[in-house]
Protein backbone atom coordinates (compact mmCIF):
# COMPACT_ATOMS: atom_id res chain seq x y z
CA UNK A 1 0.00 0.00 0.00
CA UNK A 2 1.45 3.26 -1.20
CA UNK A 3 0.74 6.59 1.13
CA UNK A 4 -0.78 9.58 -1.21
CA UNK A 5 1.37 12.03 0.26
CA UNK A 6 -0.27 15.36 -0.29
CA UNK A 7 2.23 17.38 1.95
CA UNK A 8 5.08 16.98 -0.52
CA UNK A 9 2.67 16.77 -3.52
CA UNK A 10 1.33 20.18 -2.54
CA UNK A 11 4.79 21.91 -1.64
CA UNK A 12 6.23 20.97 -5.44
CA UNK A 13 2.26 22.73 -6.90
CA UNK A 14 3.44 25.90 -4.80
CA UNK A 15 6.54 26.07 -6.05
CA UNK A 16 5.03 26.06 -9.58
CA UNK A 17 2.58 28.19 -8.91
CA UNK A 18 5.73 30.95 -7.59
CA UNK A 19 7.34 30.02 -10.71
CA UNK A 20 4.05 31.16 -12.79
CA UNK A 21 3.46 34.02 -10.88
CA UNK A 22 6.50 35.35 -10.88
CA UNK A 23 6.53 35.05 -14.87
CA UNK A 24 3.45 37.15 -14.49
CA UNK A 25 3.16 40.75 -15.62
CA UNK A 26 0.53 42.10 -13.93
CA UNK A 27 0.08 40.32 -10.45
CA UNK A 28 -3.13 38.46 -9.08
CA UNK A 29 -4.71 39.97 -6.17
CA UNK A 30 -7.01 37.52 -3.59
CA UNK A 31 -9.55 39.24 -1.97
CA UNK A 32 -11.14 37.08 0.47
CA UNK A 33 -13.90 38.06 2.18
CA UNK A 34 -14.42 36.69 5.85
CA UNK A 35 -18.31 37.52 7.41
CA UNK A 36 -18.48 36.61 11.10
CA UNK A 37 -15.42 35.68 13.72
CA UNK A 38 -16.12 31.91 13.19
CA UNK A 39 -12.08 30.95 14.44
CA UNK A 40 -12.07 27.83 12.12
CA UNK A 41 -13.10 30.26 9.32
CA UNK A 42 -10.35 32.72 10.44
CA UNK A 43 -8.13 29.72 10.78
CA UNK A 44 -8.94 28.93 7.09
CA UNK A 45 -8.52 32.32 5.91
CA UNK A 46 -5.19 32.66 7.71
CA UNK A 47 -3.84 29.66 5.90
CA UNK A 48 -4.47 30.62 3.07
CA UNK A 49 -3.06 34.23 3.32
CA UNK A 50 0.09 32.16 3.90
CA UNK A 51 0.07 30.05 1.07
CA UNK A 52 -0.50 33.22 -1.20
CA UNK A 53 2.71 34.81 0.41
CA UNK A 54 4.25 31.82 0.02
CA UNK A 55 3.85 32.53 -3.98
CA UNK A 56 4.15 35.74 -4.55
CA UNK A 57 0.40 36.32 -4.53
CA UNK A 58 -1.34 39.61 -3.05
CA UNK A 59 -3.60 38.86 -0.88
CA UNK A 60 -6.13 40.97 1.05
CA UNK A 61 -8.96 39.75 3.33
CA UNK A 62 -11.93 42.32 4.36
CA UNK A 63 -13.46 41.51 7.48
CA UNK A 64 -17.23 42.10 8.17
CA UNK A 65 -19.33 42.06 10.55
CA UNK A 66 -21.54 38.71 11.16
CA UNK A 67 -25.06 40.74 10.83
CA UNK A 68 -23.81 41.94 7.55
CA UNK A 69 -26.83 41.67 5.26
CA UNK A 70 -26.94 39.78 2.33
CA UNK A 71 -27.22 43.02 -0.54
CA UNK A 72 -24.44 44.64 1.37
CA UNK A 73 -22.21 41.37 0.94
CA UNK A 74 -23.30 41.31 -2.71
CA UNK A 75 -22.93 45.30 -3.62
CA UNK A 76 -19.33 44.63 -1.93
CA UNK A 77 -18.77 41.70 -4.78
CA UNK A 78 -20.22 43.78 -7.47
CA UNK A 79 -17.42 46.26 -6.55
CA UNK A 80 -14.40 43.74 -6.76
CA UNK A 81 -16.10 42.32 -9.53
CA UNK A 82 -15.24 45.62 -11.32
CA UNK A 83 -12.19 46.39 -9.61
CA UNK A 84 -8.72 45.93 -12.11
CA UNK A 85 -6.59 45.55 -9.22
CA UNK A 86 -8.87 42.32 -8.03
CA UNK A 87 -7.89 39.36 -9.86
CA UNK A 88 -9.48 36.75 -7.10
CA UNK A 89 -12.33 36.88 -4.79
CA UNK A 90 -13.31 34.13 -2.64
CA UNK A 91 -16.11 34.37 0.36
CA UNK A 92 -14.88 31.97 2.80
CA UNK A 93 -18.04 29.57 4.30
CA UNK A 94 -19.87 29.29 6.24
CA UNK A 95 -22.00 32.09 5.60
CA UNK A 96 -24.29 33.30 8.77
CA UNK A 97 -27.48 31.75 7.91
CA UNK A 98 -29.18 35.01 6.92
CA UNK A 99 -27.27 34.90 4.12
CA UNK A 100 -28.41 32.62 0.94
CA UNK A 101 -24.70 31.03 0.16
CA UNK A 102 -25.90 29.92 -3.85
CA UNK A 103 -27.06 33.96 -4.47
CA UNK A 104 -23.46 35.17 -3.05
CA UNK A 105 -21.69 32.34 -5.83
CA UNK A 106 -23.62 33.95 -8.15
CA UNK A 107 -23.10 37.23 -7.81
CA UNK A 108 -18.59 36.46 -8.20
CA UNK A 109 -17.66 37.38 -12.01
CA UNK A 110 -16.87 34.10 -13.12
CA UNK A 111 -13.60 35.23 -14.29
CA UNK A 112 -12.84 36.29 -10.72
CA UNK A 113 -14.25 33.30 -8.72
CA UNK A 114 -10.68 30.86 -7.98
CA UNK A 115 -13.33 28.64 -5.74
CA UNK A 116 -15.40 27.86 -9.20
CA UNK A 117 -18.52 27.92 -7.28
CA UNK A 118 -20.31 30.24 -9.30
CA UNK A 119 -23.00 28.93 -11.65
CA UNK A 120 -21.49 29.72 -15.01
CA UNK A 121 -18.09 27.42 -14.00
CA UNK A 122 -20.16 24.88 -12.35
CA UNK A 123 -22.52 24.89 -15.66
CA UNK A 124 -19.47 24.94 -17.88
CA UNK A 125 -17.71 21.95 -15.57
CA UNK A 126 -20.93 20.04 -15.91
CA UNK A 127 -20.89 20.97 -19.93
CA UNK A 128 -17.38 19.80 -20.71
CA UNK A 129 -16.26 23.21 -21.70
CA UNK A 130 -13.53 24.67 -20.00
CA UNK A 131 -14.48 26.12 -16.87
CA UNK A 132 -12.18 29.79 -16.23
CA UNK A 133 -11.60 27.69 -12.23
CA UNK A 134 -12.09 24.20 -11.02
CA UNK A 135 -13.38 23.96 -7.88
CA UNK A 136 -10.17 23.90 -5.45
CA UNK A 137 -10.69 20.72 -3.78
CA UNK A 138 -11.42 18.02 -6.87
CA UNK A 139 -9.03 19.61 -8.84
CA UNK A 140 -6.14 19.00 -5.78
CA UNK A 141 -7.78 15.41 -5.92
CA UNK A 142 -6.88 15.00 -9.55
CA UNK A 143 -3.80 16.95 -9.37
CA UNK A 144 -2.40 14.08 -6.62
CA UNK A 145 -4.11 11.45 -8.61
CA UNK A 146 -1.89 12.68 -11.50
CA UNK A 147 1.10 13.48 -9.17
CA UNK A 148 0.94 9.21 -8.43
CA UNK A 149 0.10 8.42 -11.82
CA UNK A 150 -3.10 6.64 -11.37
CA UNK A 151 -4.80 5.99 -14.46
CA UNK A 152 -8.07 7.07 -14.21
CA UNK A 153 -10.08 6.53 -17.56
CA UNK A 154 -12.46 3.81 -17.51
CA UNK A 155 -12.17 2.81 -13.94
CA UNK A 156 -15.38 2.32 -11.66
CA UNK A 157 -15.31 5.61 -9.34
CA UNK A 158 -17.39 6.01 -6.37
CA UNK A 159 -17.66 9.12 -4.58
CA UNK A 160 -19.11 9.30 -1.68
CA UNK A 161 -20.85 12.67 -0.61
CA UNK A 162 -22.47 15.39 -2.99
CA UNK A 163 -21.81 18.59 -1.70
CA UNK A 164 -21.64 21.63 -3.78
CA UNK A 165 -17.76 21.93 -2.73
CA UNK A 166 -16.39 18.61 -3.13
CA UNK A 167 -18.57 15.58 -3.90
CA UNK A 168 -20.58 16.84 -7.06
CA UNK A 169 -17.88 18.68 -8.70
CA UNK A 170 -15.71 15.63 -7.94
CA UNK A 171 -17.94 13.51 -9.94
CA UNK A 172 -17.58 15.58 -12.49
CA UNK A 173 -14.05 15.78 -12.78
CA UNK A 174 -13.98 12.02 -12.56
CA UNK A 175 -16.00 11.70 -15.57
CA UNK A 176 -13.90 13.88 -17.57
CA UNK A 177 -11.46 12.05 -17.29
CA UNK A 178 -13.47 9.05 -18.57
CA UNK A 179 -14.29 7.37 -15.18
CA UNK A 180 -17.84 6.20 -14.60
CA UNK A 181 -18.91 7.29 -11.74
CA UNK A 182 -21.65 6.77 -8.90
CA UNK A 183 -22.38 9.75 -6.68
CA UNK A 184 -23.50 8.24 -2.93
CA UNK A 185 -25.04 9.87 -0.43
CA UNK A 186 -27.40 9.96 2.35
CA UNK A 187 -29.73 7.89 0.92
CA UNK A 188 -27.92 5.48 -0.35
CA UNK A 189 -29.01 2.06 0.02
CA UNK A 190 -26.52 -0.64 0.27
CA UNK A 191 -23.40 1.58 0.85
CA UNK A 192 -20.96 -1.13 2.15
CA UNK A 193 -21.26 -2.99 -1.20
CA UNK A 194 -20.88 0.19 -3.72
CA UNK A 195 -17.95 1.21 -2.19
CA UNK A 196 -16.42 -2.32 -2.41
CA UNK A 197 -17.00 -1.58 -6.84
CA UNK A 198 -15.15 1.48 -6.15
CA UNK A 199 -11.43 1.34 -8.28
CA UNK A 200 -11.13 5.09 -7.34
CA UNK A 201 -13.19 5.64 -3.70
CA UNK A 202 -13.46 9.40 -2.42
CA UNK A 203 -15.22 9.91 0.28
CA UNK A 204 -16.02 13.37 1.24
CA UNK A 205 -19.25 12.38 4.31
CA UNK A 206 -17.38 13.97 7.15
CA UNK A 207 -17.96 11.20 9.24
CA UNK A 208 -16.49 7.40 9.87
CA UNK A 209 -18.12 6.20 6.65
CA UNK A 210 -16.03 3.75 5.24
CA UNK A 211 -15.44 1.24 7.70
CA UNK A 212 -16.17 -1.90 5.88
CA UNK A 213 -13.25 -4.76 6.53
CA UNK A 214 -12.79 -4.82 2.34
CA UNK A 215 -12.42 -2.38 -0.20
CA UNK A 216 -11.37 -3.51 -3.68
CA UNK A 217 -7.87 -5.17 -4.06
CA UNK A 218 -5.22 -2.49 -4.46
CA UNK A 219 -8.17 0.25 -4.86
CA UNK A 220 -7.02 3.86 -4.92
CA UNK A 221 -8.58 5.54 -1.31
CA UNK A 222 -8.89 9.13 -1.06
CA UNK A 223 -10.06 10.88 1.57
CA UNK A 224 -11.31 14.21 1.86
CA UNK A 225 -13.22 14.61 5.19
CA UNK A 226 -11.60 15.86 8.06
CA UNK A 227 -13.12 16.25 11.88
CA UNK A 228 -12.07 15.53 15.24
CA UNK A 229 -12.53 12.07 16.83
CA UNK A 230 -13.95 11.72 20.30
CA UNK A 231 -10.44 12.07 21.16
CA UNK A 232 -9.80 15.32 19.64
CA UNK A 233 -8.04 13.52 17.29
CA UNK A 234 -8.24 14.74 13.31
CA UNK A 235 -9.01 11.72 11.40
CA UNK A 236 -11.15 11.42 8.17
CA UNK A 237 -13.78 9.21 7.05
CA UNK A 238 -11.36 5.87 6.26
CA UNK A 239 -10.79 3.11 8.82
CA UNK A 240 -6.94 3.22 7.66
CA UNK A 241 -6.75 0.29 9.92
CA UNK A 242 -9.05 -1.76 7.71
CA UNK A 243 -8.63 -0.65 4.49
CA UNK A 244 -4.92 -0.11 4.08
CA UNK A 245 -4.71 -4.38 3.88
CA UNK A 246 -6.50 -4.55 0.40
CA UNK A 247 -5.88 -0.76 -0.85
CA UNK A 248 -3.19 0.04 -3.66
CA UNK A 249 -3.23 3.34 -2.39
CA UNK A 250 -4.55 5.80 0.57
CA UNK A 251 -4.59 9.32 0.97
CA UNK A 252 -4.13 10.22 4.70
CA UNK A 253 -5.53 12.56 6.87
CA UNK A 254 -3.78 14.76 8.06
CA UNK A 255 -1.55 15.61 4.80
CA UNK A 256 -3.34 14.02 2.38
CA UNK A 257 -6.20 16.36 0.28
CA UNK A 258 -6.01 19.04 3.12
CA UNK A 259 -2.42 20.80 2.13
CA UNK A 260 -3.38 19.71 -2.22
CA UNK A 261 -6.77 22.05 -1.51
CA UNK A 262 -5.01 24.95 -0.52
CA UNK A 263 -2.08 24.25 -3.24
CA UNK A 264 -4.85 23.98 -5.61
CA UNK A 265 -6.50 27.39 -4.68
CA UNK A 266 -2.76 29.32 -5.05
CA UNK A 267 -2.76 27.40 -8.56
CA UNK A 268 -6.53 28.78 -8.94
CA UNK A 269 -5.28 32.70 -8.22
CA UNK A 270 -2.37 32.25 -10.62
CA UNK A 271 -4.76 32.59 -13.43
CA UNK A 272 -5.70 36.01 -14.44
CA UNK A 273 -8.41 36.63 -16.47
CA UNK A 274 -8.23 40.20 -16.50
CA UNK B 1 -44.61 -5.90 -16.80
CA UNK B 2 -46.36 -2.01 -17.46
CA UNK B 3 -45.84 0.17 -20.81
CA UNK B 4 -44.83 3.95 -19.93
CA UNK B 5 -47.39 5.12 -22.59
CA UNK B 6 -45.63 8.78 -22.93
CA UNK B 7 -48.03 9.58 -25.62
CA UNK B 8 -51.37 9.12 -23.19
CA UNK B 9 -48.83 11.18 -20.35
CA UNK B 10 -47.67 14.08 -22.75
CA UNK B 11 -51.57 14.73 -23.99
CA UNK B 12 -51.94 14.60 -20.23
CA UNK B 13 -48.95 17.32 -19.78
CA UNK B 14 -50.32 19.03 -23.36
CA UNK B 15 -54.37 19.98 -21.58
CA UNK B 16 -52.51 21.51 -18.32
CA UNK B 17 -50.01 23.67 -20.28
CA UNK B 18 -52.79 25.19 -22.32
CA UNK B 19 -54.89 25.34 -19.36
CA UNK B 20 -51.56 27.76 -17.81
CA UNK B 21 -51.03 29.48 -20.59
CA UNK B 22 -54.83 30.13 -21.36
CA UNK B 23 -54.63 31.94 -17.41
CA UNK B 24 -51.52 34.12 -18.31
CA UNK B 25 -52.06 37.57 -18.84
CA UNK B 26 -48.61 37.67 -20.69
CA UNK B 27 -49.07 35.34 -23.81
CA UNK B 28 -45.79 33.03 -24.27
CA UNK B 29 -43.65 33.43 -27.35
CA UNK B 30 -41.02 30.71 -28.75
CA UNK B 31 -38.63 31.92 -30.79
CA UNK B 32 -37.02 28.85 -32.88
CA UNK B 33 -34.03 29.53 -34.80
CA UNK B 34 -32.78 27.13 -37.05
CA UNK B 35 -29.86 27.12 -38.80
CA UNK B 36 -29.34 25.16 -42.14
CA UNK B 37 -32.41 22.91 -43.75
CA UNK B 38 -31.51 19.47 -42.41
CA UNK B 39 -34.51 17.69 -43.08
CA UNK B 40 -34.76 15.59 -39.97
CA UNK B 41 -34.18 19.74 -37.82
CA UNK B 42 -36.91 20.80 -40.03
CA UNK B 43 -39.39 18.59 -38.95
CA UNK B 44 -38.96 18.56 -35.16
CA UNK B 45 -38.80 22.28 -35.80
CA UNK B 46 -42.27 21.32 -36.92
CA UNK B 47 -43.35 19.04 -34.18
CA UNK B 48 -42.45 22.05 -31.75
CA UNK B 49 -44.61 24.51 -33.73
CA UNK B 50 -47.53 22.29 -33.44
CA UNK B 51 -47.12 21.42 -29.98
CA UNK B 52 -46.86 25.43 -29.78
CA UNK B 53 -50.24 26.10 -31.73
CA UNK B 54 -51.77 23.21 -29.51
CA UNK B 55 -51.22 24.93 -26.22
CA UNK B 56 -52.20 28.10 -27.57
CA UNK B 57 -48.27 29.13 -27.10
CA UNK B 58 -47.14 31.79 -30.10
CA UNK B 59 -44.21 30.53 -32.18
CA UNK B 60 -42.04 32.42 -34.45
CA UNK B 61 -39.29 30.29 -36.70
CA UNK B 62 -36.55 32.53 -37.49
CA UNK B 63 -34.58 30.29 -40.47
CA UNK B 64 -31.03 31.18 -41.01
CA UNK B 65 -28.61 29.92 -43.76
CA UNK B 66 -26.40 27.15 -43.55
CA UNK B 67 -23.30 29.53 -43.75
CA UNK B 68 -24.39 31.85 -41.01
CA UNK B 69 -21.27 32.73 -38.84
CA UNK B 70 -21.07 32.22 -35.23
CA UNK B 71 -21.31 35.78 -34.68
CA UNK B 72 -23.94 36.64 -36.56
CA UNK B 73 -25.85 34.17 -34.68
CA UNK B 74 -25.20 35.32 -31.52
CA UNK B 75 -25.74 38.91 -32.58
CA UNK B 76 -29.30 37.59 -33.28
CA UNK B 77 -29.71 35.57 -29.92
CA UNK B 78 -28.82 38.83 -28.26
CA UNK B 79 -31.36 40.81 -30.01
CA UNK B 80 -33.78 38.37 -29.05
CA UNK B 81 -32.69 38.60 -25.08
CA UNK B 82 -34.04 42.30 -25.23
CA UNK B 83 -36.80 41.70 -26.98
CA UNK B 84 -39.82 42.05 -24.60
CA UNK B 85 -42.18 40.65 -26.84
CA UNK B 86 -39.71 37.08 -27.26
CA UNK B 87 -40.08 35.09 -24.04
CA UNK B 88 -38.44 31.95 -24.73
CA UNK B 89 -35.26 30.98 -27.33
CA UNK B 90 -34.68 27.82 -28.46
CA UNK B 91 -31.61 26.59 -31.07
CA UNK B 92 -32.33 23.85 -33.04
CA UNK B 93 -29.36 21.48 -32.95
CA UNK B 94 -27.70 20.14 -34.46
CA UNK B 95 -25.77 22.80 -35.61
CA UNK B 96 -22.88 23.35 -38.50
CA UNK B 97 -19.83 22.38 -37.78
CA UNK B 98 -18.10 26.15 -37.65
CA UNK B 99 -20.46 26.86 -35.15
CA UNK B 100 -19.75 26.44 -31.50
CA UNK B 101 -22.93 25.11 -30.01
CA UNK B 102 -21.75 25.48 -26.58
CA UNK B 103 -20.68 29.61 -27.17
CA UNK B 104 -24.09 29.60 -28.77
CA UNK B 105 -25.91 28.35 -25.57
CA UNK B 106 -24.15 30.80 -23.35
CA UNK B 107 -25.48 33.40 -25.47
CA UNK B 108 -28.88 32.60 -24.55
CA UNK B 109 -30.61 34.35 -21.36
CA UNK B 110 -31.06 31.87 -18.72
CA UNK B 111 -34.14 33.95 -18.12
CA UNK B 112 -35.53 32.69 -21.74
CA UNK B 113 -33.69 29.36 -22.23
CA UNK B 114 -36.24 26.78 -22.39
CA UNK B 115 -34.10 24.31 -23.64
CA UNK B 116 -31.88 24.29 -19.97
CA UNK B 117 -28.85 24.23 -22.03
CA UNK B 118 -27.23 27.60 -21.22
CA UNK B 119 -23.94 27.37 -18.28
CA UNK B 120 -26.26 29.24 -16.04
CA UNK B 121 -28.96 26.48 -16.14
CA UNK B 122 -26.87 24.10 -16.02
CA UNK B 123 -24.84 25.70 -13.30
CA UNK B 124 -28.34 26.00 -10.99
CA UNK B 125 -29.24 22.75 -12.21
CA UNK B 126 -26.23 21.22 -11.06
CA UNK B 127 -25.79 23.37 -7.37
CA UNK B 128 -29.35 22.25 -6.46
CA UNK B 129 -30.66 25.67 -6.90
CA UNK B 130 -33.95 26.21 -9.38
CA UNK B 131 -33.07 26.24 -12.52
CA UNK B 132 -35.05 28.53 -14.48
CA UNK B 133 -36.15 25.71 -17.14
CA UNK B 134 -35.06 22.09 -16.89
CA UNK B 135 -33.65 20.09 -20.12
CA UNK B 136 -36.45 18.91 -21.84
CA UNK B 137 -35.91 15.21 -22.83
CA UNK B 138 -34.70 14.49 -18.74
CA UNK B 139 -37.23 16.97 -17.17
CA UNK B 140 -39.83 14.63 -19.71
CA UNK B 141 -38.60 11.45 -18.24
CA UNK B 142 -39.48 12.63 -14.58
CA UNK B 143 -42.38 13.95 -15.76
CA UNK B 144 -43.10 9.95 -17.06
CA UNK B 145 -41.99 8.34 -14.10
CA UNK B 146 -44.27 10.07 -11.50
CA UNK B 147 -47.04 9.85 -13.40
CA UNK B 148 -47.05 6.26 -12.65
CA UNK B 149 -46.00 6.71 -9.20
CA UNK B 150 -42.83 4.83 -9.45
CA UNK B 151 -40.77 5.86 -6.45
CA UNK B 152 -37.03 7.05 -6.83
CA UNK B 153 -35.33 8.27 -4.02
CA UNK B 154 -33.03 5.66 -2.63
CA UNK B 155 -33.42 3.92 -5.85
CA UNK B 156 -30.15 2.64 -7.91
CA UNK B 157 -30.27 4.49 -11.05
CA UNK B 158 -27.87 3.96 -14.35
CA UNK B 159 -28.08 6.45 -17.05
CA UNK B 160 -26.32 4.88 -20.24
CA UNK B 161 -24.71 7.87 -22.09
CA UNK B 162 -23.14 11.62 -21.16
CA UNK B 163 -24.36 14.29 -23.50
CA UNK B 164 -25.05 17.40 -22.40
CA UNK B 165 -28.81 17.18 -23.51
CA UNK B 166 -30.28 13.98 -21.85
CA UNK B 167 -27.45 11.52 -19.63
CA UNK B 168 -25.77 14.67 -18.05
CA UNK B 169 -29.23 16.53 -16.97
CA UNK B 170 -30.76 13.12 -16.42
CA UNK B 171 -28.08 12.18 -13.27
CA UNK B 172 -28.60 15.24 -11.73
CA UNK B 173 -32.64 15.01 -12.05
CA UNK B 174 -32.63 11.89 -10.81
CA UNK B 175 -29.74 12.69 -7.82
CA UNK B 176 -31.70 15.81 -6.86
CA UNK B 177 -34.85 13.37 -6.46
CA UNK B 178 -32.29 11.25 -4.06
CA UNK B 179 -31.64 8.25 -6.39
CA UNK B 180 -27.97 6.71 -6.11
CA UNK B 181 -26.88 7.55 -9.66
CA UNK B 182 -24.36 5.58 -11.88
CA UNK B 183 -23.00 7.70 -14.97
CA UNK B 184 -21.96 5.18 -17.94
CA UNK B 185 -20.38 6.03 -21.02
CA UNK B 186 -18.25 4.42 -23.82
CA UNK B 187 -15.31 4.16 -21.21
CA UNK B 188 -17.37 1.81 -18.91
CA UNK B 189 -16.09 -1.31 -18.35
CA UNK B 190 -18.39 -4.47 -17.74
CA UNK B 191 -21.43 -2.59 -18.67
CA UNK B 192 -24.47 -5.33 -18.54
CA UNK B 193 -22.93 -6.18 -14.82
CA UNK B 194 -23.74 -2.54 -14.29
CA UNK B 195 -27.16 -2.52 -15.78
CA UNK B 196 -27.90 -5.25 -13.62
CA UNK B 197 -28.22 -3.50 -10.72
CA UNK B 198 -30.61 -0.74 -11.48
CA UNK B 199 -33.30 -0.09 -10.26
CA UNK B 200 -34.32 2.46 -12.84
CA UNK B 201 -32.06 2.60 -16.27
CA UNK B 202 -32.32 5.43 -18.48
CA UNK B 203 -30.73 4.83 -21.85
CA UNK B 204 -29.80 7.82 -24.08
CA UNK B 205 -27.05 6.01 -26.51
CA UNK B 206 -28.96 5.70 -30.11
CA UNK B 207 -28.05 2.11 -30.37
CA UNK B 208 -29.12 -0.99 -29.22
CA UNK B 209 -27.12 -1.43 -26.12
CA UNK B 210 -29.14 -2.54 -23.61
CA UNK B 211 -29.42 -6.37 -25.53
CA UNK B 212 -28.82 -8.45 -22.03
CA UNK B 213 -31.22 -11.24 -21.18
CA UNK B 214 -31.64 -10.18 -17.74
CA UNK B 215 -32.48 -6.62 -16.21
CA UNK B 216 -33.30 -6.98 -12.99
CA UNK B 217 -36.87 -7.99 -11.70
CA UNK B 218 -39.09 -5.13 -11.30
CA UNK B 219 -36.54 -2.70 -12.82
CA UNK B 220 -38.32 0.29 -14.25
CA UNK B 221 -36.50 0.48 -18.07
CA UNK B 222 -36.41 4.29 -19.63
CA UNK B 223 -35.78 4.21 -23.45
CA UNK B 224 -34.64 7.72 -24.53
CA UNK B 225 -32.89 6.24 -27.23
CA UNK B 226 -34.59 6.56 -31.00
CA UNK B 227 -32.83 5.47 -34.47
CA UNK B 228 -33.90 3.42 -37.22
CA UNK B 229 -32.47 -0.43 -37.22
CA UNK B 230 -31.47 -1.77 -40.75
CA UNK B 231 -34.96 -2.33 -41.85
CA UNK B 232 -35.43 1.21 -41.73
CA UNK B 233 -37.66 0.66 -38.16
CA UNK B 234 -37.84 3.25 -35.74
CA UNK B 235 -36.22 1.31 -32.45
CA UNK B 236 -34.81 2.40 -28.98
CA UNK B 237 -31.62 1.35 -27.39
CA UNK B 238 -33.65 -1.07 -25.52
CA UNK B 239 -34.00 -5.11 -27.15
CA UNK B 240 -37.97 -5.46 -25.88
CA UNK B 241 -37.83 -9.03 -26.21
CA UNK B 242 -34.89 -9.35 -23.89
CA UNK B 243 -35.97 -7.95 -21.47
CA UNK B 244 -39.54 -7.54 -20.96
CA UNK B 245 -39.81 -10.81 -18.65
CA UNK B 246 -38.02 -9.45 -15.49
CA UNK B 247 -38.85 -5.20 -16.07
CA UNK B 248 -41.74 -4.04 -14.01
CA UNK B 249 -41.84 -1.59 -16.21
CA UNK B 250 -40.51 -0.03 -19.83
CA UNK B 251 -41.03 2.41 -22.02
CA UNK B 252 -41.39 1.61 -25.39
CA UNK B 253 -40.00 3.76 -28.55
CA UNK B 254 -41.87 5.38 -30.44
CA UNK B 255 -44.86 6.96 -27.99
CA UNK B 256 -42.54 6.40 -24.59
CA UNK B 257 -40.12 9.67 -24.54
CA UNK B 258 -40.23 11.81 -27.41
CA UNK B 259 -43.99 12.98 -26.92
CA UNK B 260 -42.74 13.62 -23.42
CA UNK B 261 -39.91 15.48 -24.44
CA UNK B 262 -42.29 18.00 -26.76
CA UNK B 263 -44.91 18.32 -23.83
CA UNK B 264 -42.00 19.03 -21.91
CA UNK B 265 -40.85 21.50 -23.74
CA UNK B 266 -44.10 23.30 -23.89
CA UNK B 267 -44.40 22.91 -20.07
CA UNK B 268 -41.00 25.44 -20.30
CA UNK B 269 -42.29 27.46 -22.81
CA UNK B 270 -45.33 28.30 -20.59
CA UNK B 271 -43.42 29.52 -18.07
CA UNK B 272 -42.73 33.53 -18.31
CA UNK B 273 -39.71 35.44 -16.27
CA UNK B 274 -39.45 38.62 -18.17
Amino acid sequence: MILLDGKAASEKLLKTVKERVSALKKKPHLVVILVGDDPASRLYVKNKQKAAWQTGIRSTVIELDYNTQENELINRIEELNTDEDVTGILVQLPLPSHIDKNKVAAAISPLKDVDGFSPENVGRLTMGTEPYFYPATPQGVIMLLDEYQIPIEGKDAVVLGRSNIVGKPMAQMLLRRNATVTLCHSFSKGLDDKIKTADILVSAVGKKIVRCKMVKNDSVIVDVGIFRDSDGQLTGDVDFDYVSDSAGYISPVPGGVGPMTIASLMFNCSKIYQ
